[in-house]
């Protein structure tokens, strides 16, 4: 198993990243630490256990993050992900409270408890927590495995013409990120504007016929209409567990080593993932993803929510 | 015939655009105006002289330009053109003197004198003198008929991983010239590596067995070794003569229209050519130059040399 | 008699340049050269030529200059000089037509044409005009006398916390001004908050009992009011004749030697002129303005006006 | 007695500053945290522990901080402070062990720990830690009492034509921290350059007669040589123990309110603490120091260093 800490602003695709990490017999989540970014950290982090109750989930700590930028404004995607962050569903309540350390220090503890090379962070939200936690305490950065983030592009954004939300919203963090000599793998547009949940997706969720299910589906339904309305787009793309994809079967996301810089200067291009394709990559510290295999990727998803569904199916028993 | 005013670096590629503009019936070479770029406006313009002498034309008007980019030191692509800027020939003679006019001031005075609609600036160097001419004389703006920049990326530079050589040494002379509300039509790096001079196009330039015919061979010669040495192409992509194709010819050079920007303030993007691919580009002013017919294209360039050379031969009866 | 070219934005203290340049015996206006600052440049080139309408004056040639600044969209001073960019008065009828020449271009033919060291640019708008002839004709640096420049501060800014308006509107052409090897004198905040008009100033005026000094009390009374609305002054800072007067008597406008450079990159600094005052400055060639001999200053405004009104007397004989 | 933690850099003057915050009643030293600055963060933690021991302190815990700026590469002061941090003395062994837990959490605990309003944070070098900490846990920002910061300048630097060392060598973390709305004092240079360490005053230091008076003539005489070759100072001003000084006795030190930004976009102004003089200044959140009693000031240091001194004394009884 993989252990990992899941730092994400829950969001619609965040939720279903949690749901591929908890129901994934791969990966091992340690922590769930939230960040402003889809929206403001407070919802986000009810909207963390509201996705750990609806998945069953009383075990997995959460704890809250930055509640903004290093140097920016706070900026969500309210038109995206709705006034929650999370539109299109009812939460549950949730089954366990916020620990009371803050994101930061629980990153840098565990990250220091554990073994050299053992734990994996994955972040599907603005790089702000790691970044803070990386100058704090700078050890982390060779004792971490590897870093997974959803964000960026190789070219084309979303947010603006050249970047990412990700790392538009928090350019000084992400710069950080990508710069520390650590192992960092981009989960970028390029790769999740193929992640699309299709309406064949839905239909093997449907089949399921579980509450985590409908759950999902609702959040789908609503993505799927301000992606439509906002970016065009036909099928509402599902980055955030194409991450949580790429460490439980590396051969679903591929991806090719690249030098990644974060441009976090400039005016048109604050935020853009500069890609240097000029350049010798064998050693760059930084991989980008490049194809995704559709199918086994949502073939994923869909296990995951079902293995989630008969866990409470066995709890109640 | 299109009558333009050819604003150059001469330059290996820049000579062959000469080339192309005068060996072609199709386009009416007004003036030439040199700008610092390839090497320092010296020798460039001493260059152009000297391409002229080497096309027997005693009759285009040189007229010398910028010295060095509005806001940034001079940076010149001698690893490329070599320590002349044009390396691997010696130039002729010229057939006459410099122009005693600046090139702005020339610009600004053959734009006035036309007929609105009636003149195309082509600009195969830094932007440097066409964004003078549009600060001094405002006026210009709306009489030209088009700007067509050879410059600029939709993604991937060669004189940094973001940005093209001539708009990297003069961003701020760029972003003046893509914003400006006439048409622009950029035929970047996307489209000119496409136009690769390969062995069987240096096959047909040989077989006119004329001293013009060798003098490009030898251009080419010594372009395609600083282009493997220095880039990694097996053949020389032969930038600027793409322009004057793209006004010989719509259909050998295809454009889509596009919104771009330059980003003048960016570290890591400095002089990057931003394509807002998400946009309504319907109404943008600046279109894109994306797909070239090889073929047709080096069969222009070859026609071309093939007149100028006869063209000397009529000379000497 | 000094020669100069006098680049201006009319503008109430630019008019009491116009006027202290005229009719003071040292200084001998060849051309005013208009550049849009304080109100757009249409603006201003008509309040130039019926600011030398109200001197009497019909031979010196005005030429427009730029319409917008380098790299900014264009911003007036409207709250400072009104709608019409002299606000308070009605202007006479022009006595002469604008020339058809540009601005840049007739200063590159003035200075080309002048012996070397003989002519002196002032410069009391934004400096667009200057750099870009700087750009378009390289050799008229070294050909200049001196360039003077009623811009800038060392410390503590006007239309911004640490900029000056001339500077802080078009801040990429004041760093290529600056950054020129000639000499430049900084005629800045620091000296011209100093040129107070006050109530004396006015009884002096009002006692010539001219119709141009009527004029100049109307100017004065409008500027008074928005100095004191905007900027909180008692009484207006005549800035402009400042140049005027450095250059008739470098007594009454002290100046020291000092590196200067523009920031143009800074997002509070904007338009800032930084001085070194760390560094030697007896190798600078830019020195700035320090103290102001108010009274001898003010006398010398106020004896030129007189001396136009008498022009005008002889002229009706 | 003014509960404080201490954030510094020693180097030379926050040794002076540590003595005086250890010698003086109305302060009690919580913490000591330390940030690479003046030298790495290695060195400079060494230093702190050997200050303390010089200073006979074996009760004041020290954390280790930021090794490195938000965005910037590592600077150090080298010149000024010497290979060590602390040139021109030899440090006695520490009497404690540096603390396991890292500055930014050991701030974020002390501050949550302490009540609403009682704890005041001492910043003497970058501000890297207390810009992580309030970017960790917002929550220290309304309940501290006040930063108080030796660094920045309304007018004039010593590591660039206008930005002093602290803020220039992590200026978005200076930009940090005087945003946030907790009272921020700034203790400058247009402050700190009043504070010179005379003859006289070293004089009144060496007639302690004391092992610390004499560790302190040392650092003294080193400071004065490096900052008379490398700044031209016949004096050298010993700036950080100013903060103190205004925490004990605010007469000795004069502060105005003024609005303090940190300029981290510029070029030339890196780093700039840009005081806006013409602002509405009562509702500031910032103080800016002006004027020094600078004899009562070195008083305080010199009573200081002698109850440190008689400290040791007693302790040997």
């Amino acid at each position: 198993m993989r252990p990992i800490i899941l730092d994400c602003d829950p969001g619609h695709d965040d939720a279903v990243a949690i749901m591929l990490a908890l129901g994934n017999p791969a990966i091992d989540v340690r922590a769930i630490t939230t960040v402003g970014g889809n929206h403001v950290v407070d919802k986000i982090t009810a909207n963390a256990l509201g996705v750990l109750a609806a998945c069953h989930d009383s075990s997995t700590p959460v704890y809250k993050g930055a509640a903004k930028p290093l140097m920016r404004p706070v900026e969500v995607a309210e038109t995206i992900h709705g006034e929650t962050g999370l539109g299109g569903v009812d939460l549950p309540s949730p089954l366990r409270e916020i620990e009371t350390d803050n994101a930061v220090s629980a990153i840098i503890r565990l990250v220091m408890e554990s073994n050299p090379g053992e734990l994996t962070l994955v972040a599907t939200g603005p790089l702000t927590n790691i970044a803070l936690a990386a100058r704090v305490e700078p050890r982390i950065v060779e004792r971490l495995r590897e870093v997974v983030v959803m964000g960026g592009a190789i070219s084309g954004g979303n947010w603006s013409a050249c970047a990412e939300f990700n790392i538009h919203v928090d350019p000084e963090a992400a710069a950080i990120v990508f710069d520390e000599p650590w192992p960092v793998t981009m989960v970028g547009l390029d790769l999740t504007h193929q992640a699309l949940a299709t309406a064949q997706v839905e239909e093997k969720i449907r089949a399921l016929d579980t509450a985590l299910g409908s759950f999902t589906l609702d959040l789908l339904a609503f993505f799927r209409e301000t992606y439509r309305d906002v970016e065009g787009f036909d099928d509402p793309p599902v980055h955030d567990p194409c991450t949580i994809a790429y460490l439980i079967d590396p051969t679903i996301v591929e991806t090719i080593p690249a030098p990644v810089s974060v441009e976090w200067r400039g005016e048109l291009t604050r935020g853009m993932t500069v890609v240097d394709r000029r350049a010798q990559a064998a050693q760059a510290h930084t991989r980008v993803a490049t194809r995704l295999d559709h199918e086994r990727f949502f073939d994923l998803v869909v296990e995951a929510i079902s293995t989630l569904s008969h866990r409470k199916d066995n709890a109640h028993v």
